[in-house]
């Protein structure tokens, strides 16, 4: 009887569920572990939480903060960060708080990209980029990260370093239309922190362009291992009138659900974000950002950034002495808490990995199936790194799978001994 | 040297600062009592921050939420809302938790409108609505309220019920573009609560247009004062299936800066925009919404709506009273905790309220003027309403100032003292 017909925008039209639908639910039908989607399954550090129940107790933070940020905050961000970006950070017009990284990169990206415009993505890319760039009418265009193998010195580990852009590629995807490049270090989910020498080459690239900006997503600055050192694309020269440099307390404190998030960058291009900003969630949670002003006004006497990366580096050594002893051949991460597995040696037969499927999603990817059929007869959730390229490269993810260590010590040690039973597999399929 | 330029993209240039970046530091300069920005300047009741203590000492809701919304949440909002929606709400598909109301406004609208539709705004309206439309390239169309004043019956007071909507207005306004309109009952600024056979006119029109959509902003839905009912216009015949109905926490537990707020409505268009919302801040706070569910839960039991009401209908009356004693003729609001007086009385000389302003904003606009003097010269800040006016339309707020009395009573009553000052205004203008 009724004549009303709902169409959603075209901008939106294209979206739908994502990659976390399909595995979230998988891993807790099968009952497997799940180093699946990445976030911490242990509590934050006690200050952190003593900050909250502190801020909560007191009252006087419940209304709301200052739509770019708190002050406390804005001011504990510009402290630990001037030093790191070699110049006095103003905290009223160069930082703005975001509802974490996620809604920082969306209105960052909103207030660049015009209809359009094209912005360049590199694979395999955290999915989020895609919505927020097509809802800003914005055309991706992706250049992948690959694995050179054959640049492994004799003796030397399988690495996240071994992953590498083609420059000639990015010059080559550079257009009139490019307005804005996506760069995220350290890389999510292949774990490559980018060298000092990359991100030189690469900006000598993108200052050929008057009208090209980044945004440099940096959410796992903190966790870099061995010898890698984290650089701040901001920081060379000439780049940090046109980056914008995106942080979030998520990953840093164990509390990536608190979504308190930021972005750092030269006052022209964050004060229009700002207005941006307003018009979206208008302010980010007070008692959330005083907490976290809090929690960073201690980093630097408590040393708590050597410790989380003395933390995570174990973590990550477990997590790969298990991927390595059960035959999936991991790139060993100099960064992030993720590591991919190399898959190759995995046969499926019939449909394994598809008769398991919740959603009917990814029925004919091989990477999908793998993580399907890992998570229903090994006992272990991971992702398919296809979810994070485009369709068209879709298959440069086939052979891989993403595990992420954020997990406790007992719960890797559960998942390393499960991914055992792959020998029997793999002997099997052998016979 | 550098040739970077940077543009905001064409959907955000146009963005400045809001009016609130004018008023609350004039306010602060000179020390006057704020009742201008719309937050109460109390703490939330005992049980709600006892239950974000709770949230914090127990530990287990620091990791992400369900991108659509916390399970605890989602139920308690089904189970506060069904029997008000007359329907069972599934709180799996037909609710979904934002960051704050503002969040939930802003990803509907971009949810719904493509480039170039047409969306009917109501003036004055909040002034948030306008840069979530131009973001999603809509181009707003305004009608507006009206204070008919000669509908009062002889002896009655003035009143918000006086502001009505020309429905002839309405129905030219709506055209073969127009995608939404966007209703806001309680109405801010003017306390206007809708009645029942307004909305049924309303709907009326509406339910012409095939491709009509309405977003209901609802968030002062507990604060309506002497027999003024809130009639959800969700629940009137034929309306449900075209209808997303905006409520926050912020209003009704007074934790603004809490920022979690919600929408509910028809399965396919709140999954649709889940499905944007996944991209914009992915989810909202945990610990967050695990309180608000506990809150939510202890609602009824508590008898905290009803006792939430008396205690701002004797607010409102307050402040009536004084804006009264003060000479500035209140518009008697049914709703919200808003109250516009009317300033036709004050007769500003040479550059009064211009030569104070801190931004330059609004120095022709009559309203602002008079605001600012207020602030400066009488002591109390007020918000002047043609910001809530599209350009055209502006002047029709000129005689108005908003106020709000969501403040402590002692405020109240120092703000009524500071008013009574307009009488020797007055006085010596009429001299
Ligand atoms: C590369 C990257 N950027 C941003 C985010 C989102 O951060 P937040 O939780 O602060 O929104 C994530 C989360 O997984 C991420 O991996
Ligand atoms: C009419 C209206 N809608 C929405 C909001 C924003 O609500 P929230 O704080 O939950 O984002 C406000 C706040 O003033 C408002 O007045």
């Amino acid at each position: 009887m009724s004549n009303y017909i709902f169409k959603p925008s075209a901008q939106t039209a294209s979206f739908g569920p994502t990659v976390w639908v399909e595995f979230s639910p998988l891993a807790a039908k099968y009952k497997a572990i799940n180093l699946g989607q990445g976030f911490p399954d242990f509590e934050p550090p006690s200050f952190v939480s003593e900050a909250s129940i502190k801020t909560t107790e007191s009252g006087g933070f419940n209304q709301y903060a200052r739509s770019a940020g708190h002050l406390r905050l804005v001011n504990a961000i510009s402290t630990v960060y001037s030093p790191l970006f070699g110049r006095t950070l103003d905290p009223m017009t160069e930082i703005m708080v975001s509802v974490g990284a996620s809604e920082g990169l969306f209105v960052a990206i909103q207030t660049i990209v015009n209809k359009g415009d094209e912005v360049i993505l590199i694979e395999p890319f955290f999915d989020i980029y895609t919505g927020a760039v097509t809802m800003a009418g914005g055309q991706a265009k992706c250049i992948s990260l690959r694995e050179y193998k054959e640049d492994r010195k004799p003796g030397e580990q399988r690495s996240s370093r071994h992953w590498k852009l083609d420059w000639s590629e990015l010059e080559s995807a550079i257009t009139d239309k490019t307005r804005l490049i996506i760069l995220n270090n350290p890389h999510n989910p292949t774990g490559k922190v980018w060298s000092r020498e990359e991100l030189l080459k690469f900006s000598e690239i993108v200052q050929k362009h008057p009208h090209l900006t980044v945004i440099s997503d940096e959410v796992y600055e903190w966790m870099t291992y061995d010898d890698a050192v984290h650089t701040r694309i901001a920081t060379l020269p000439g780049m940090y009138e046109r980056t914008i440099t995106i942080g979030s307390s998520g990953k840093t404190f164990s509390i990536t659900g608190w979504k308190v998030g930021w972005i750092i960058g030269p006052r022209a291009i964050v004060s229009a974000i700002s207005m941006s900003h307003q018009y979206v969630p208008f302010s980010v949670s007070t008692p959330h950002q005083e907490a976290v002003a809090i929690a960073l006004e201690q980093v630097e006497q408590r040393n708590y950034f050597h410790e989380l990366r003395t933390m995570y580096q174990a973590k990550r050594d477990k997590l790969v002495g298990g991927l390595r002893a059960a035959g999936l051949d991991p790139v060993v991460p100099e960064g992030t808490y993720f590591v991919m597995g190399d898959t190759s040696n995995i046969k499926l037969s019939g449909d394994q990995g598809q008769n398991t499927s919740l959603t009917g999603m990814g029925l004919n990817l091989r990477d999908w199936n793998v993580c399907r059929w890992l998570t229903t007869d090994i006992g272990v959730a991971s992702i398919p790194p296809s979810a994070f390229y485009s369709e068209e490269h879709a298959k440069e993810g086939f052979n891989y799978a993403r595990f992420c260590f954020c997990k406790k010590d007992e719960v890797l040690d559960r998942a390393n001994q499960s991914l055992l039973k792959l020998k029997d597999h793999n002997n099997n399929n052998q016979k």
